[in-house]
């Protein structure tokens, strides 16, 4: 199967989810928000593993689950980072209003657990433990992030920590859950879990370069927009991390400075000078590599990994 | 065992309840909220359902699920009624932020689902698809009283079922998970199901009168505080739904009224002359009826009841 038939069975799913009509101040908040769609990678994962095992569609129901609880955390996050734009449309808070963007995610949370233990058999119990370990993991990365904002000693590693939690664990569930729906042997699905955790973080770490150093025309969006919002990227903990006593002076005065085309010129002057890139390269190719070594152990045919080779180095290669 | 050794049950289990502390931002609050308390009845129903057909150890966990769920509903619908206090001390939201009160009831959530499938052993689905049945229900009850606060045309009975969703099923289904865990047979858990829900909404009505018709020297809080805010109870609704085009015009007055106890006092005149007080009494006897019909259902020695029986005595008449 293509990466495009598995992101049709997830939206042809997504479609037979039939959320009820009333009360329509809490579903049609969550048709509006699931139908903005997004690459849908999370159950395409849930879906390529449980292909190495079986048949894919038996592991439908948790495929959406995942989907369901990420947009959940999705509509909750983006209240909390106060986001007005989700994939270029209004977020749920800000086309109706933060009561119905709480209480709308929280029915949707509820809806990812029914889906959740749709078919799981005999299954259910680990699934469940699996996917509660991983949803209370996600809330501590978010809790992080929020604790990052107010903090000025973060460190490189407590930052791919955060990731970890916040996004990784969810790449690394998806996987497992597919491969524990047909029935993987135990090592396996834990070194697909450990392949989705390291694709994770070196995504996000692609994330954070690309924001700095990506082709202009390629990206689509203002290069340099986290140095801008004084975001505690990688690169600026790299940086903070190497920095001299007065290049940290450097980052405090580009942290001040009013303006913004100025402010992107002289934190790449300084990153370039203190190899950032290098480093947050370095960083990201030692957990492309961990995910590879993870697949590498997964005891299936070689030709069968490919395609989640393949993804893997697309997301990691991507130019935007 | 009397009520206050199954409380004792349940604050014991609480206190081992081991939640993590970090991030610290995202515990404390819940620590905080866990403690100020609340007669923890929901739990306590859980116990005493399960001891009707066992050991009422075997459902703490659920009983503690049950409580951790309440109290997330609590954290939740705090920032959306933007209520400054609850148990005479500050809500998390006003304590902390509202960031912090989505984060905490998100994680406290999933702590509640944590919690229910611990030794629900071959219960374990029914158990799960009943949770999950009540978790939507209660979402569309908070919605539906959200969405009465924006409309003029709210009738008694959408009232009693938006608080049979956003009340009474949890207590139902705080019995019957009890009695599944204890193996009771399914009628007899449907009949401590219904028991609950009528319980529920007759202790609604309760409250709705008492805010008026009460003992002030008994009530401890200001007698009349819902008309004061115009809200929507089941005696205003019961009022409108008699009331002449006169009568419906002095309650345009009275809704209008700045002077509280002149307010207060008008309502009470016009309802008096409703006989609202004595509607209000019959729906909150219909309801108690039905439950006691669903308790004489359940396949017990009737002596075994006395106690379930006594609880609603004491919910539905109580003066405060």
């Amino acid at each position: 199967m293509q990466f495009n038939t598995y992101t049709e069975l997830v939206e042809q799913e997504l479609g037979q989810l039939n959320l009820p009509n009333d009360p329509p101040g809490l579903y049609e908040p969550l048709r509006y928000f699931l139908q903005i769609g997004g690459k849908r990678i999370r159950p395409v994962l849930t879906l390529m593993a449980a292909q190495l095992y079986g048949d894919p569609k038996n592991a439908l129901s948790q495929a959406l689950a995942i989907e369901l609880f990420h947009n959940f955390t999705l509509i909750h996050d983006d209240i909390m980072d106060n986001a007005p734009l989700r994939r270029g449309v209004k977020t749920v808070h800000e086309k109706w209003d933060n009561n119905t963007a709480i209480l709308s995610g929280d029915v949707l949370m509820i809806a990812a657990y029914r889906k959740l233990i749709q078919g799981a058999g005999d299954k259910l119990s680990p699934i469940l433990e699996l996917f509660n370990q991983t949803a209370v993991e996600v809330c501590e990365g978010q809790q992080r992030d929020m604790d990052f904002e107010q903090r000025i000693d973060v460190s490189a590693a407590e930052y791919i920590e955060m990731i970890r939690l916040k996004t990784s664990v969810l790449l690394g569930t998806a996987l497992k859950l597919g491969a524990m729906i047909n029935n993987a042997p135990a090592s396996d699905a834990e070194n697909l879990y450990e392949f989705g955790v390291h694709v994770g973080i070196a995504f996000q770490i692609q994330d954070d370069i690309l924001d700095l150093y990506a082709d202009p025309e390629k990206f689509g969006k203002q290069v340099g927009g986290d140095i801008i919002a004084n975001k505690k990227t990688i690169l600026y903990l790299t940086a903070i991390g190497n920095a001299s006593k007065d290049q940290l002076q450097v980052l405090k005065n580009i942290h001040a400075d009013a303006n913004p085309k100025q402010k992107v010129e002289k934190a790449k002057q300084l990153f370039d000078h203190l190899k950032v890139r290098e480093q947050c390269e370095d960083l990201l190719h030692e957990h492309l590599g961990k995910a590879m070594f993870h697949l590498e152990e997964v005891a299936i045919d070689d030709a069968d990994k490919q395609m989640l080779r393949e993804l893997a180095i697309y997301l990691v290669n991507r130019e935007n």
